[in-house]
């Protein structure tokens, strides 16, 4: 491709709401233009990106089994209704209705349609396992839109459904999607992690998160230093910290601590460390009032409390009233001595001893405070966030943690729709039986925002090469008035063409500089320099976009070396 | 792939809403399953069809030098105001509001954001002349959704839209657009026309239509016999039929004859030919009543009429009040002779001589009516549909007509959005110009009914190689006990498939005739059953879909006799 004959448009400016590396990136190479809040119009640069990510997994998940498909984006509201999901999804779902007054939704998900699409289709055994899959625009009115691309309200998804007779055959297909997953994500070139997750909204018994690890992520990911777990916060594992219980060495103790409302403060005030300190939090319970109390220096984790029998879900944190009513004083001089109502522990805090915690009276806390003796709890539960340090859940090394940019979703869903839409098959004895359902969801238009923001510097993007919009750029200097810089570019230009070789040409008539910092900009991979000066010596200048260090090939060579390069 | 790899799930039933032999056939293949009004699940055999003819598409667009991109689905109302284009499309627009209430439709087509993306990208003449094209999933809030995907509301479009400094530069691009269309259409195997038609509502000074030939094609499409002229029958040229007008032989005579209304018989009645009638239509004018009169024989052209500058538009025929307040009469004894009103006569009208018309007085007509002496007309105008037999209107040849399918439509729109949406360039003398502007749809989910239409017979599809879901069907009798039959297939399989042949092998547990009349209806170009009984002899048999004669061909040398039909 040469220049003028592709559109290419760069920018100077960073847009004034792109708050994001990758959304400034694409903005200023032209790769996506803004056409309203949270849609965005693909220019040819952007779009050769997207189409590179949608081959490789168009070609893995073909690889793993799966069938490609594509439904309707808009849905008709009366099988959403059929699973009671319009709830879940609430405001982001864009409501439709047509000339006939009918409503439907623009799809931001299709478990339904697939759903009724397999319950008219299948009915016997015989035909599973299988998985669908499809490419596909979808649409989550977001309240919030922005970071480009990376939350947009349009965006284009690959989700996946697999029917399965049993629970077996559900974690073969999943493993194998994960497996898909694994090789797509590495194909693109960039580094990520497979973590456990909470299902959330979705449903479903298992599921794992793909991320791509950037700084700008904003997930946290928990993972073994030296091992093979990973999770992401929300779901890690937090173990409990002291393997026993200490006996007690201190008499309990009721101390004035004017003003001392943050454990910090509690901390400083009396002079140790805030481990030696509890933290209780009253939540609403499904019967009475709940304390949920974890160290003093761990934070608690509301996707494992709302996920407690004992608790009321959606979680929600007594106000200032319900504590002063249920506890006796404020905030921050809760204490587990003498409170009533159920209290849930965390792991680490079953095993403290000597510890000190509000004393349920304003301005004043207990030390030297003994379980059985001082207080007592009626349940231990994992309920913090793991942190940095922590041992890993599985034995193996000590966490860590990275930032991650979701970019992939994979569910053990069970039956939970096959039920609710009774898509049933008949099994080997002839019986009906609802199927066992997973399904797998991939941003791609976000997984070209995630590239960049892993893959970048600051004069601009650095592509991974299976993804790059071109693979060379080829870059004559004069290339309007030096007969000889022509000649070099366009024999480079055709014989690289001829050998399937991607290269854009930039025939523009720009200066040096503009030409070489629009192109780092760009990050196309291998860049070629053809000018005069170099040519006197029969040679030609070669930068890569990863180290940008420049340096001379012969005019005679350079085809080759570049293959090389590309090959490497 | 293998059938219980796949998913085939044929019927035998013809569902009741399918009215033409596309949609029959593509339901009872299971290409497609209806998920509501005129939407469409595409499962993986109607999908692959699909993707071949995207990817033909894709080729010869870039070909052509159009870049492909990717605009929202999702388009602001705002735009469509500033063209004034909501009402044009009235309720096929599919209205959306958001959760913060603003205003958008789900696209249609994409001229307004297009021409919005292409102001704020492209400001020099430098920059032009300009393609761009997109393949995407378009919505039109059909009133009747009918005939399956060839009239469905969610459909899939490749829309391009150019951009040019001046009026030669548009003509370039669109004859390289009409060369593509050519192409594509050539290479997806189909018989077409390309067409002479009318702009519509999408405006602008000139355009074509790309018709698929079938017999249950919607449009008449005329054409020259021997020559190169075609044209939609709303646009074809009518010539007059009559080189020079006779002279007067008959003195003008009023008739009684009474209960005759229609051309048909009034001749009856007075023994003539219907040639030598004139029927007088009145029609609303933009200053008076027009008469538009066609001679006895013809039939009006309403497009033609609705494109008089003294018609008022759109057309409206005059109802039995009217008429009677302008000619005294009823409808059917409307006459030239004395009619107060502007008068359009038809070119072979315009040489008519001793003609009859209606005498303005019911129950009478005039025989021997001659223009001048008699009566006189303000306007000689094309205002007939051309017909079978006429003379073809560039010389060459006589008509006859087609039924066709629209598959594409070209245009030259001219400065119409560009002057509309303010979407200048600085041209090389420095000042501010409206771009001109072409526009070039095909549809793409259509595009696989109207090859279905052309490519059928009593047993099935057949499909054109170039778009066929399998190049080759392997069906072997008795798979799963016969190892001797089991081998050959899987190695014949084997073989193929390394050598990219799309290949598919029914491994499922099915009687033969089950299996050789799904494959029949399914229309895989090159078939081979492999059976016990022509193993004996070393031998499968071969079927072509296009004759279905079964020949014998030597197990050893089947691999090379297929390559040599598929190349052929």
């Amino acid at each position: 491709m040469r220049t003028t004959a592709f559109h290419l448009v760069t920018r100077k400016e960073t847009p004034q709401d792109a708050e994001i590396i990758s959304h400034q990136l694409m903005i200023r190479t032209g790769m996506i233009r803004k056409l309203g809040a949270g849609l965005y119009t693909w220019a040819p640069l952007g779009l050769k990106v997207l189409q590179k990510i949608e081959n490789i997994i168009r070609e893995e998940m073909n690889a793993a089994g799966a069938l490609e498909m594509l439904m309707p984006a808009v849905q008709p509201k009366e099988l959403w209704q059929e699973t009671g999901r319009i709830e879940d999804f609430g405001g982001q779902l864009l409501a439709i209705h047509d000339r006939a007054e009918r409503d439907y939704f623009f799809g931001p998900t299709h478990e339904e349609v697939i759903t009724d699409f397999v319950r008219n289709e299948v009915n016997s055994y015989k035909q599973l396992p299988i998985n669908f899959y499809q490419i596909q625009t979808k649409f989550r009115d977001e309240i919030r839109p922005r970071f480009g691309v990376m939350r947009s309200r349009e965006f284009i998804m690959k989700d996946a459904y697999s029917f399965h007779l049993n629970h077996e055959s559900l974690v073969e297909t999943y493993e194998k999607m994960k497996l898909a997953y694994t090789n797509i994500i590495s194909r693109i070139g960039l580094d990520f992690r497979c973590v456990l997750a909470d299902s959330g909204a979705i449903g479903g018994s298992g599921s794992q998160e793909f991320h791509v690890i950037a700084d700008s992520g904003e997930d946290a990911i928990m993972y073994s230093e030296t091992g093979e777990y990973a999770a992401n916060l929300e779901k890690c594992e937090a173990v409990g910290l002291l393997d026993s219980r200490a006996a007690a060495t201190a008499e309990i103790e009721k101390i004035h601590t004017p003003e001392q409302k943050t454990i910090d403060s509690v901390a400083a005030f009396l002079q140790v460390d805030k481990t030696q300190t509890i933290k209780t939090l009253l939540v609403a319970g499904v019967d009475e009032p709940v304390a949920l109390v974890v160290r003093g220096d761990h934070s608690l984790n509301e996707v494992k409390a709302n996920n407690l029998a004992s608790v009321a879900s959606p979680l929600r944190m007594l106000d200032d009233d319900e504590i002063k009513a249920v506890a006796g004083c404020d905030a921050g001089s809760i204490g587990v001595k003498g409170f009533k109502g159920h209290v849930v522990v965390d792991r680490t805090v079953a095993n403290m001893s000597d510890f000190i915690c509000g004393a349920n009276e304003n301005d004043y806390h207990f030390t030297g405070v003994n379980w059985d003796r001082d207080a007592s709890f009626d349940e231990i539960q994992d309920i913090r966030d793991a942190q940095v340090g922590d041992p890993s859940p599985d034995g193996v090394g000590t966490l860590n943690v990275a930032r991650g940019i979701e970019v992939g979703h994979i569910f053990q869903l069970g039956n939970k729709y096959s039920k609710a839409m009774n898509a049933v098959v008949l099994n080997e004895q002839g019986k009906s039986q609802a199927m066992e359902m997973g399904c797998y969801g991939m941003g791609v238009t976000r997984m070209v925002a995630a590239a960049i923001e892993q893959n970048h510097d600051d004069k601009g993007i650095i592509w991974p090469a299976n993804i790059a919009p071109f693979a060379v750029a080829i870059l004559p200097m004069n290339y309007q008035k030096s007969e000889r810089v022509r000649r070099t570019a366009d024999e480079l230009y055709e014989s690289l063409t001829s050998q399937g070789i991607e290269v854009i040409l930039d025939d523009r008539k720009v200066r040096p500089g503009f030409m070489m910092s629009d192109f780092e900009l760009l990050g196309i991979p291998h860049q070629v320099i053809i000018g005069d000066r170099a040519l006197d010596e029969n040679e030609v200048e070669y930068r890569n976009r990863t180290d940008m260090e420049s340096i001379r090939v012969s005019r005679d060579t350079i085809n080759d070396f570049l293959a090389e390069q590309i090959k490497a």
